[in-house]
């Protein structure tokens, strides 16, 4: 690959990530479906105080599994200072810093949940589009109220 | 336009970003005026609890208009996650993610007013620069203390 | 320069950024130190409402400063919207907003620091990598709980 070529993939899969977040956030369901490779596979990590990890393999199941915790909620989720490797012409790794503020609605077990990490993924490139294959979030910390 | 010329348009788009941000939260105002095209028209969608939208036309209305409400304060103003097409050689399109974390000064109606939302722009380019041209925001949440 | 070689030049530059927050905060301080040039100079400025600024040089002496401050800590550091300009092939100034979040451990003067500002800096590129080599921090507001 030329540079030229290298940079296109890595500004290409940065907007994928950031369809991943706004799609999220805006409740895009479609939008949110359309950034996953067919065999994504997903591992949020533990959650909610709760020691089991939230995962997931398959683009239905993927965009199930987070349309089901944020789709009630208010949710802002901000990703940060990416550190994207193209490996081939159609593979690649990424780290991305994130932040995200979850507002859950009245009666909730808390009201929100504010957390930082970082997302570790691969990427394929499939027909042309660059597409989120493998997705790992890590956490720094979480504050629930 | 080649890969290199639309990458170069990207970063200079995002660049343009960046100075609209840090002007607007170090009150640089000529810095702040000179990121605008002419013919720019905002709309930052209602505020601080009223229904009317803040909305301005004009290089000089909208640097007015920001440096009114954020001038009294310490503004910080963070952009996330860039979505830039470059539509033509001349013209752009883009989405960024956004955080507002605004502490007013004693006395004020409120403390502290923190927001998330979207920026969905124009931009254009004028004399070998891009400006920004149409700037709409939209938000996901607004709290107040 | 070409296009290409500037734009490779500045997403190497936004990559040792990114290291440099993430390697922070997840305490990888071989990998911090690697994000460094032998004659590194930082600026942290005044912190903890004292009015002596945090500075340190030499990369081994800019290592041990951060550590001892936040590796007892969860610590956040987070970039933004950086401004960078490659000066020549080996040399470059970059502007990066930022937000850092501490929490530091039980028995601590505060429980937590939340600040915002921005990293002035400039980067020389030795061996083929580029490095940061003068680093100055300018804060818009600390906040200590």
């Amino acid at each position: 690959m030329t540079d030229a070529e290298r940079l296109l993939a890595i500004e290409e899969i940065k907007q994928v990530k950031a369809r991943y977040y706004r799609c999220m956030d805006v409740k895009d369901w479609a939008g949110f479906a359309a950034v996953f490779a067919p065999d994504i596979s997903v591992n949020y990590g533990p959650v909610l105080e709760d020691a089991s990890e939230l995962k997931a393999a398959g683009a239905a199941e993927v965009v199930a599994l987070v349309r089901g915790v944020v789709e009630p909620a208010v949710s802002i989720h901000h990703g940060h200072m990416p550190e994207i490797e193209i490996v081939t012409p159609t593979s690649a790794r990424a780290i991305f810093a994130m932040e995200d503020l979850i507002f859950w609605p009245e009666g909730s077990l808390h009201k929100t949940m504010h957390g930082w990490g970082h997302y570790h993924e691969t990427y394929e490139k499939i027909a042309g589009k660059w597409l989120i294959k493998t997705l790992k979030l890590t956490r720094l910390r979480v504050v629930y109220t």
